[in-house]
């Protein structure tokens, strides 16, 4: 069985060694005569999965005791709305930083729950670049700072990160958590869908220092508060067990091929590879990102013409690459090359631009 | 490999056909060289998936063309909010019938929102039965009305509904859909945590009447509107689409075998062998619920002592039934039969049951 250059945005590509291990015994787990699907969530087995996955976030990310690991649903755009009704206090505001469609759409969300402001925002070049540190604007009543880590639609990325003490910094890192180290303790909430560097979708992993815990959310329901996931260890109701099953597995392959480090060098000579091809095809092939801002993660570009493009993306099609249309919104290409994505499949979709290039220049 | 006799409350037992399928393609769907995972939630490939599915419970519960189909996340927990944000007015009431501890969660919910009523409680028999019909009590200011088809932990079921006509009938189905032929139209909504009858957790199916979706929900966070999933057909962020999938797949068995009536026939065989063996032990083991509120999807008992309940569960365990033991509410023990489990698991154990009563009577 061939496997297919997945480039997908997310849901995505997932190791291959992850897939077969959860096809071997998807019947039959750890001798139970279940699948994993089939375990009670309140049985062992399946809280040893549950707090093991929790347990490899935590080593693989360094992260501090001060902090709780969450297992939740609804997507990072669930996020959206439970970070200010959690923590946009009356008479404060929440301040976004724009980089991004996601950014956007987290403040929409806070707009409902009360008072917010822009930090700063590239809208007006449609998002090619992460603004100046030097340029972001707070304010004495934030409620906290919110910023999206990795633009998975414009292709920018944050290389390094605002360092924020007078309000907490929270971060949407859907498309790049476990992508290179984190220096966890320089934010107070991190969250991600996990269907991009993660596991399959219906996971939403969520970092959170305690001290966050301990706002009053009386008037919030049970299931949008942080403090009752955090109470019950993610097991205040049924969590997506299979779905977190992957993610332990997913955890597990990281640790075993080296964790962040190792996956940062990985991602690099990936990046690298799809990157070259677009600067040393002049101008043939053109990023929608700046230099100093290209994603590492999702790279975005376009032909010369809207003809030829269509052309790239139809040939590529053909030659078994999936996934490299861009988001209606930028239009052209994008290659999505999250942590599931091997090498060798990168390697094959810059020898594939180089061809297009020579014969299309 | 042996399967287990999983008597499992939720998550719990899955078809094994359904389990083998999952298998067999897990690393490659439809010859896409990806698994169903690994698939955009915007490819034809996954849409063919999830819309099937839709059409599946579609033709299944004979819904009419009114009412929306929805694959939600959060579990029937979030739904416990979701129902009031999006239905309770100002100046009216949720009027909600208490038949055990999740009506109990779900009107807590509701009393963050605005102001409730009870319309019928068992609390105090210990949600020995299901209240008389003509006994609940409505409000001309109802916003709706709210009841739990089958108490997953009491073990006791509607065998018939209220036709309620001053205002919306919604139902907590969560641990009875699908189990038998269900008049759609006299409810307004339905919606079920996928884990007992309809697949792996982390779906949620909701069932609505399309003349609800014309609330004005201006306030409510657009993830949280019902409104939002009906107009993007459940694909306004991304779905979990492995447990979709898997969904699929689960109505797609149920089909093939014939159905919500016969699967009724199937469900009523079961729980006359676990009843039967109840019945027939004169006292020994005795039933939480009356007889005419018995669900026939969780059978509850005791035996004559805490120690004998306690080595009945224990044998049970040796012999390789799973998840026998009764919620901590109760106590006790609990059969839960679902749609996946087979006859024969009910044989073993009605088998299992009658000896022990030989040897202990
Ligand atoms: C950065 C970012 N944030 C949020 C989302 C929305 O995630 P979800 O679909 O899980 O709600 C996405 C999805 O692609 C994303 O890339
Ligand atoms: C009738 C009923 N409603 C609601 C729930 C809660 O479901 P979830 O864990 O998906 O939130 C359950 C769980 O067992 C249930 O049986
Ligand atoms: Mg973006
Ligand atoms: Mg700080
Ligand atoms: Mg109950
Ligand atoms: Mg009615």
């Amino acid at each position: 069985m061939k496997r297919a250059y997945n480039f997908n945005a997310g849901p995505s590509a997932l190791p291959t060694e992850v897939l077969e291990k959860a096809q071997s015994e998807l019947l039959d787990f750890e001798n139970t005569g279940m699948s994993v699907m089939e375990l009670s969530h309140r049985s062992k087995e399946y809280e040893n999965v549950h707090h093991t996955a929790a347990q490899l976030l935590r080593d693989l990310l360094n992260i501090p005791e001060d902090y709780d690991v969450l297992f939740l649903q609804g997507g990072a755009s669930l996020q959206f709305a439970m970070i200010p009704l959690n923590f946009l206090d009356e008479g404060k505001v929440a301040n976004y930083i724009l980089t991004g469609s996601w950014s956007e759409k987290a403040l929409k969300e806070a707009k409902f729950i009360g008072k917010t402001a822009i930090a700063g925002s590239t809208k007006e070049s449609n998002y090619t670049f992460i603004p100046d540190i030097s340029s972001l604007q707070y304010n004495e009543h934030d409620s906290y700072v919110h910023l999206t880590s990795n633009n998975t639609i414009f292709g920018t990325q944050w290389h390094t990160y605002p360092s924020v003490s007078h309000a907490p910094l929270i971060v949407d890192m859907s498309s790049d958590i476990l992508s290179r180290p984190l220096p966890v303790k320089n934010f107070d909430l991190i969250y991600a869908g996990a269907q991009k560097n993660l596991g399959p979708s219906g996971v939403t992993v969520v970092i959170i220092r305690k001290e966050l815990l301990k706002r009053n959310v009386d008037h919030v329901p049970t299931m949008l508060r942080y403090q009752t996931h955090a109470e019950k260890q993610s097991l205040y109701n049924t969590p997506p067990t299979f779905g977190i099953y992957m993610l332990k597995e997913v955890l597990q392959w990281l640790k075993n091929i080296g964790g962040t480090e190792q996956i940062a060098e990985r991602n690099q000579t990936k990046a690298n590879l799809i990157y070259g091809a677009i600067d040393e095809s002049e101008q043939f092939y053109k990023g929608h990102a700046t230099k100093e801002s290209r994603s590492l993660m999702n790279v975005t570009f376009t032909l010369p013409t809207e003809e030829l493009t269509q052309q790239f993306l139809s040939e590529a099609k053909e030659k078994g690459f999936v996934g490299l249309n861009g988001h209606r919104s930028v239009g052209g290409c994008r290659a999505s090359i999250y942590n599931g994505v091997p090498v060798e499949a990168c390697e094959a979709l810059a020898d594939f631009m180089h061809s297009f290039y020579q014969t299309h220049r």
